[in-house]
């Protein structure tokens, strides 16, 4: 069974195209700038890359570009589309509607509930599925959604303390995000630790996602316990130009004296929080980090307040576990920002947490970075969400 | 030097006075239902409590019946009102003017532009001092903002990652509150340390002040490092019947649903939430408790989702801290709740933290409640805001 994974943007296309039968990557490959008068396309089979220009008006004429890219005779590795088993997407938030659904009507109406919610991440990817349902029926469509893994969180770490009513009828609480690649983390870090000649059963594992957004996530035997979004992926920690966790009660103080409305305010603290918001500069870290060794003080502090929100959470994790036995680092920046992990595991020994330096430094892939004091074993694991959500489509669509 | 320390509600005046030469309680008392056609007054001087109904319009002549009563040939304490040096507030929110301050127009002002955070606490404080200042100008009045233990948090647990100019220019940022408590905790936490041999410097405490509201905070050697409330006092632990941290993006989603307006929502945050929403029944912890017990699984679920709320932020006080000495119950519920107090140290051995079952249930006043094997040693400590408001009231006088 081959599966596709999209990965959409509101001008975006990307995508892997997966062979079930050994999880085996056949092809990579996506359109930029769809709805521009010349769209670049690209697609990566078998290692060589193709390059080409078209007009793409649409996410319907991107899907169907890149079918015909990876059906080419000559660079291709599919003879017809219908190989192509399903569309499988990572998608974001469906409310009352989770885990993994044929995208049908009334999952698109669940993902509208959201998006006030979720306004970056839903609105492309309903208008985007909408349009491929009806222009290219004959392709199963099928969202993994981001909330699905954290179905198992108790309520204790569930419900924010508010009126009944707003969790009943308005599906008010924390949903969490970032569940394939939590989902990933939670199976590969237990394959790891078996590895290593130990049970998995009842395994505590934390998980650091954290890139161009950032979540933590207790696992439990294989099951989320807590994690740090909430109902919103703007919530928990600090996003490269998303604000993070952030208290309602300044709103009205802010609109009384600035004369802006809540709406405003909103979109502000998406696009003007973060990172970018306290550096003042950028919303990259390597950007802050570069410039923070040049002496730039807000973009240090920018620096520390990420590295004291993934504490923040760490420690929360720790209690809700009683303890850890994996502490794992992915994601853009877990599994690259060297200082980012060396400031969230400093000075933890006590609570059985320790890096070794030069492991630290010195580790590019999956490896484990603690020091042999360490009672909990921190590692570097590269996370794959798209994979995740391959394994998932094939087993809906196996029934 | 006799200080006169105030607690105000809308319609209430309570106070204890005290003499700083041995920092003895003289009197207490206080007058309910001002504005009422008669409103109840008592005072209780040298063990003897001395009832009686009077008009009491305003919060200027609550203050002057008190005085009349301390000052009563046959039941009083004082001589004459002058004995009075000052009144101290424990003031709650003056955003940019915190620390213990002399109330000035700029002061008054400084508390009005955050009356939007802090709707509950804000305006009646500034009401009664005002009619004080006017109306009583013989008595210096003096106020110990509730954030000023908090001013040594540094930038890293203090800032929200939003524009900057909000930072700057709005004076968005975690105050944290109930300073006065925690503060009487360091430095009491820090006695019995070394009361029992040891050295007190560098002392990492974990202060839980738990009551009608509530918050946690990291004191390292005697300084306030982070806290659990943020802007307002409605953030961090979920409180009786306020809503404690929430996802701010959830609020247009509602408005959008219920057609209801910003203010309403915030209102019903501050009055409808907490406890009291989860459970529909109560906001009191001694309630719940007992409808949990006769099977009540909303009221269970409350105290569950509270005691989660007390270990999320207990988690990251002791990964800021690197570990914990000490850990300290405060409070009404802190000092009282003993299922509170075991849900919140349940399952926490390996992180060094452990309760003696008996020593937990018996305990009624100040004690060391943990096992011998805990390496952090937990204790209940009776707070005493007052006497600390007493004491910065004492030091700002005496110049």
């Amino acid at each position: 069974m081959k599966i596709l994974v999209a990965n959409l943007g509101s001008t975006s296309f990307k995508y892997r195209l997966f062979d079930m039968a050994d999880e085996r990557q056949l092809a990579r490959g996506g359109i930029e700038r769809i709805g521009a008068s010349e769209s670049p396309c690209f697609a990566e089979v078998g290692g060589k890359r193709h390059e080409l220009q078209a007009k793409v008006p649409d996410h319907v004429e991107a899907v169907r570009r890149c079918l015909a890219q990876l059906t080419d005779p000559e660079h291709g590795c599919l003879k017809n589309p219908s190989e192509v088993a399903a569309i499988g997407f990572k998608a974001v938030h469906g409310g009352r509607v989770s885990g993994v659904q044929r995208v049908t009507d009334d999952v698109l109406a669940a993902m509208e509930e959201m998006n006030l919610v979720a306004p970056a991440h839903n609105p492309p990817y309903i208008a985007a599925m909408r349009q491929l349902r009806e222009r290219l029926p004959e392709i199963p469509l099928v969202a993994a959604f981001e909330t699905g893994f954290h179905q198992t969180i108790p309520d204790r770490n569930r419900y924010y303390a508010i009126p009944w009513s707003w969790v009943q009828q308005h599906q008010v609480r924390r949903w969490g995000f970032h569940g394939a690649s939590h989902a990933y983390i939670a199976r590969r870090a237990a394959e790891l630790w078996r590895q290593e000649g130990r049970n998995s059963a009842g395994l505590r594992i934390i998980s650091c996602h954290l890139g161009g957004s950032s979540s933590l996530t207790a696992i439990r035997d294989g099951q989320s316990a807590a994690t740090s979004m909430g109902m919103s992926p703007q919530t928990g920690l600090l996003q490269n130009n998303r604000v993070g966790d952030f208290d309602p009660f300044a709103l009205t103080h802010i609109m009384e004296r600035t004369g802006l409305a809540l709406g405003e305010l909103l979109k502000q603290l998406s696009s003007q929080g973060g990172l970018l918001g306290l550096s003042g500069k950028s919303g990259d870290v390597r950007d802050l980090e570069e410039a923070a060794a040049a002496g730039d003080v807000r973009s240090r502090m920018a620096l520390d307040v990420f590295i004291a929100n993934i504490r923040q959470y760490l420690g929360w994790m720790l209690v809700e576990l009683g303890g850890a036995d994996m502490l794992v680092f992915t994601g853009g920046i877990g599994e690259n920002a060297v200082g980012i992990r060396a400031g969230v595991c400093a000075n933890l020994g006590e609570l059985g947490i320790e890096l070794d330096d030069q492991r630290n430094r010195a580790t590019r892939t999956e490896g484990d970075i603690s020091s042999a004091a360490s009672k909990t074993r921190v590692w570097i694991i590269p996370t794959n969400e798209e994979i995740v959500v391959a394994r998932h489509v094939q087993k809906l669509l196996q029934g």
